[in-house]
C-alpha cells in the first residue's frame, strides 16, 4: 500500500498527502502508538510544503483520532485498539468498461431465507430495537386521524410539500441550501438511485463507479443495460481521481456514482476538498455526479460531512437520500435532489411508483418536524460508532493474522480483507450453515478484485451471540 | 365503420362476426330500436354459418342489452338511451414502429396543479367517498398493533405471504389458479407494468400496443428506450389480430401490452375467445403478453371477464393488477404474476423499490380476507355503471351532434370522439380554465389519430356541478 500511497495524484490536496503518509506509517508499524510524530518543521521539509499545510494535516489527523496534541510537546500517535489491524489494500489498477453481471449471485444471496438468517451480519439494516418504531407508530396514528382519506388518492408525484420542506430545511447540515421545490420524495433510497441513473444516462451509456461499491449500484447499471467502469477507490480518500480522469478522457462517461459520506462498504467520510475536486473534475467533462447519501446522517463525529452536492454549480450533481437507515427501511421513504435532471426524474417517477404513500410521508414529516429525529440521530451515531468498535475488536481477536479492516467514519459497515486465498463466497455459504449472514466481497465489483473480502454489518447491538458468531467466522476463515 | 367491420379477420370467432355486424347496423341506424332483428334463418344464410352460431351471437347481444328476445316472435333491437350516440370510429391502419414521445405533453397535463382541478373528469381515480377509507384506516391501526415493528425492516421483495395468498385465492375469479409463490406484490399497478416491460423486453426492442392505449404504457416504453408499434384497437373486439399478426411477421416484436378487462380508455371487456386468440397468436410467435388488469375487478356485469392469463400455457403472459381503483391509489399496492419472467421481475423489484411497505400490504390483506372487499366491489360496480350511464347521457344531451362515445363494460372511463376538427389539447386548456379536468386524446397515442378525442372519468358521483361541467364542456366543443 505504501507504494500506491507514494504515487499521490497532483490533484489531491497537499495536506491530505501529508496526512495519509503519516497514517500509512502508523498502519505499517513504522510509527507506533505513543511515539512522537515527526515535528511540524521536519514534515514541512520532507514534503516540501508550508508549515500551515502540515498543521492542517496534523489537525485533520487529530480530529480523526490518529494524533493527539500534547501542550508544548507536539503531536503523538494515538490509535484505537482495532486499528492494530491494517486497513484493506488499495490497488490502483482500473478495470475496463464492462457489462456488469452480478445479478444471479446476488439474487441467491438476497433471497428471503438468507435475509432472515438469525445473525444478520450481512444485511445493512439497523436492529429494529435501535429505531424509533413506537414514535413512528404514534405518528402514523396521528396522520390517519388528520388525513383520513390519505389512502384514497394518488399523492403528488414529487411528494408532499411538508416533507420536501423538511428535507430542504435539513440540507444546511451538509452544506446545501435546497428549496423545497427542488426535492422529490422517493420510495426509498434505492428508487432515488434508480431514478438518478435513468435520468442521467441511457441504455448503453458508460457509468463510472467506485470499486468496491454497493452492489445495488452494480445491479441497477446492469438492469438498465448501461455499462460500468470501475475506478479504484481508496478506503479514506475515495475515488482515485487520476484514474477517473483517465477513464473520462478515454471513454464517453455519462455519470459517476459516488458515496462521499458513509461509503458502502468502505465507511469513509470523504474530506470536503476531495468531494469538491470530484465535482469539479466531472463538471469540466460534462459528467453527471450521482451522490448516494444513504448513510450520510450516520457520520460518527458530531457533525456530518459536506455533501458533494454542496459544490455543484450547474445542477449536474444528483443527490439521493433515505430514511431507511435512520427511521426504518419498512417506511420506504427517501428523496432525491436531481438538479437539472429534476423534470426527467419526475417523469420517470410518474411512470414507476407514481407517488410515494402519503401516510408514510406524513409520518416522516412528524418525526423530522418534532426535533426527535436529531436527538435520535445523535444517539444512533454513538451507538453505531461503538458497535463498529466492538465488532472491529472481535475481528482483530478472532480472525486470522493478515486480516485487514476499515476504520469507518460513518454508518455501521465494516469491510474486511481476509488473508491469503479465503474465498468469500465459500465463507458466505459456510457461515449461512451456522446461521450467520455475511456479505461476500464478490458482489461489490463486477470483477474478481474482492473475492477475499467480506462486508460485516454492525447494525445490531453487541451480544454474546454476536461475539460467538464472530468467533465462528474467524474459525471458518482459518479452515 | 361498416366497411371496416365487414373485413372481419378469419381468426375471429364466427358468432362475433355475426354479432358485430348487427351491432354496426344498430350504430349506423340501419336497424332501429324496436325493430325486429333479421331472423335466425336469414342471418344463418347471410353469413353462411350454422343456426347455433347465430343463436350464440344473438344471445351474446341479448346479454349485453342490444337485443331482447320476445317469446314466439324473435329478437328485437333494444338500446340504452346514450347509445343513440354512435361509438367512436375504428380505423384499421396500423402505425409504423416508432420511438414514442408523449412525455412532455403529459408532464404538463399531469402536473400537480392539473390533478387538483376541482372537477377532475380527467383523472382516472374514483372519488374518495366511494372508497372504504374508514375500513382501511381501521385495518391500518390493527396492523400497527399487531406488527409494531413493520417500519423497521425491509419487507420481503416478493411481498408478504398473506397478500400473495389472497391474490392467488382470488385468481379463480378470472379463470386462473395462481399459487401464492407466483404472485409478486408491487408498489401499485404502474410499478407492475414497468417491471413487466423491463422483464420482457430490452432497450431498443419493439413492443406492440393497443391504439388508443393508456398513456402510462406509452410513457413507460419511451422511458425504457423501447419502440412501440400501435395496433388498431376496436372499441369492442380489442386489438385487431390481423394487424397484430402482420406487425409480428414484419418486425421483431418482443411483447404486446393489452387490457382485455376494462380497457383504458375504451372500457371494453374482451370476449374470452378474443383473449384466447390473442394469447395463442403471441405464443406462436414467441411474443410475451403483458396484461394490464387494473380495471378488471370493475366489470359492470355480475361477474368479471376471464383474464388473457387464463389461456397462458408457457408462462409468457404477465398479468398486472392493482388495488388503486378499488381500495385507493394512496396505498400503492398492486401485484404481478410474471410467469416465466418472475425471477427477472424479482431482480428488478429488488433494485427499484426493494419492497412494498409492509403496513399497506397487511392492510390490504385485512380488506381481502374479511369478505368486505367483495361486498364493496359489488356495490362499486353498480355505482360506476350508473355513473357512466349518467355521464353518457349528459354527453348525448350537451355535446354537439356528430359526437361519438364508447359503451364501457367495465371501469369508469368514457372515450369520446368529438366531431369535426375539435382539438382536444385546446379543449383541455379551455376546460382547465373553467376548473374542469379532461384528458386529451393526444396522449393516448404517439400519432395524431386521437386529436379530437377526450377521455372522461366517471369516477365521481353524479351532481349538479358535474352536470354543469359537462354542459360547459359541450359548449366549449361547439366553440
Amino acid at each position: 500500500m505504501s507504494r500506491a500511497a507514494a504515487e499521490i495524484r497532483p490533484a489531491q490536496p497537499l495536506y491530505l498527502r501529508v496526512a495519509n503518509e503519516l497514517r500509512e506509517q502508523v498502519s505499517s508499524g513504522a510509527l507506533r502508538v505513543g511515539e512522537k510524530a515527526p515535528s511540524i518543521r521536519a514534515s514541512s521539509r520532507r514534503h516540501d510544503v508550508s508549515i500551515s499545510t502540515v498543521l492542517q494535516a496534523y489537525f485533520w489527523l487529530e480530529d480523526r483520532g490518529y494524533l493527539e496534541a500534547r501542550p508544548r510537546s507536539g503531536f503523538y500517535v494515538r490509535r484505537p485498539q482495532a486499528e492494530l489491524v491494517p486497513e484493506p489494500e488499495f490497488h490502483r489498477a482500473a478495470g475496463p468498461p464492462r457489462q456488469v453481471g452480478v445479478a444471479d449471485t446476488l439474487l441467491a444471496i438476497l433471497r428471503p431465507e438468507a435475509e432472515t438468517v438469525p445473525l444478520a451480519l450481512g444485511s445493512a439494516s439497523p436492529a429494529p430495537e435501535l429505531l424509533p418504531t413506537a414514535r413512528i407508530n404514534r405518528a402514523l396514528r396521528q396522520v390517519i386521524r388528520e388525513h383520513p382519506q390519505h389512502s384514497a388518492l394518488y399523492g403528488p408525484t414529487e411528494g408532499v410539500e411538508e416533507l420536501r420542506r423538511q428535507v430542504a430545511r435539513r440540507s444546511g447540515d451538509f452544506g446545501c441550501n435546497f428549496a423545497p421545490g427542488e426535492v422529490v420524495v422517493t420510495s426509498g433510497g434505492m428508487e432515488a438511485l434508480q431514478l438518478a441513473l435513468r435520468a442521467a444516462a441511457r441504455p448503453g451509456d458508460l457509468v463510472a463507479i467506485e470499486s468496491p461499491t454497493y452492489f445495488g449500484v452494480l445491479q441497477s447499471i446492469e438492469s438498465l443495460s448501461m455499462k460500468a467502469i470501475e475506478v479504484p477507490t481508496h478506503p479514506h480518500t475515495g475515488l482515485d481521481l487520476d484514474a477517473l480522469e483517465r477513464a473520462i478522457r478515454k471513454h464517453r462517461v455519462k455519470a459517476c456514482v459516488t458515496m462521499p459520506n458513509g461509503h458502502n462498504p468502505l465507511g469513509y467520510v470523504l474530506p470536503a476538498e476531495h468531494s469538491r475536486a470530484l465535482v469539479e473534475l466531472c463538471a469540466r467533462h460534462g459528467v453527471a455526479v450521482i451522490e448516494d447519501d444513504v448513510f450520510g446522517d450516520l457520520a460518527h463525529g458530531e457533525r456530518r460531512g459536506r455533501a458533494a452536492k454542496s459544490f455543484d454549480r450547474d445542477g449536474s450533481v444528483i443527490m439521493c437520500g433515505s430514511f431507511s437507515k435512520t427511521l426504518g427501511a419498512g417506511l420506504r421513504v427517501g428523496w432525491i435532489q436531481a438538479g437539472r435532471f429534476q423534470q426527467e426524474v419526475l417523469r420517470l417517477k410518474s411512470i414507476t411508483t407514481l407517488s410515494t404513500p402519503v401516510l408514510s410521508q406524513y409520518a416522516v414529516v412528524r418525526m423530522l418536524a418534532s426535533g426527535g429525529y436529531d436527538r435520535h440521530l445523535r444517539r444512533l451515531r454513538l451507538v453505531f460508532a461503538e458497535q463498529v468498535r466492538r465488532v472491529s475488536e472481535a475481528v482483530r481477536r478472532y480472525f486470522p493474522s493478515g486480516t485487514r479492516l476499515t476504520r469507518p467514519e460513518a454508518g455501521f459497515l465494516l469491510w474486511v480483507q481476509l488473508p491469503g486465498k479465503v474465498d468469500s463466497m465459500e465463507l458466505y455459504r459456510r457461515a449461512a450453515a451456522h446461521g450467520i449472514g455475511v456479505m461476500p466481497g464478490t458482489v461489490f465489483s463486477a470483477g474478481p478484485a474482492f473475492r477475499s473480502h467480506i462486508r460485516l454489518s454492525c447494525g445490531h447491538p453487541w451480544s454474546n451471540e454476536l461475539d460467538a458468531a464472530l468467533k465462528t467466522l474467524g474459525r471458518l476463515c482459518r479452515a
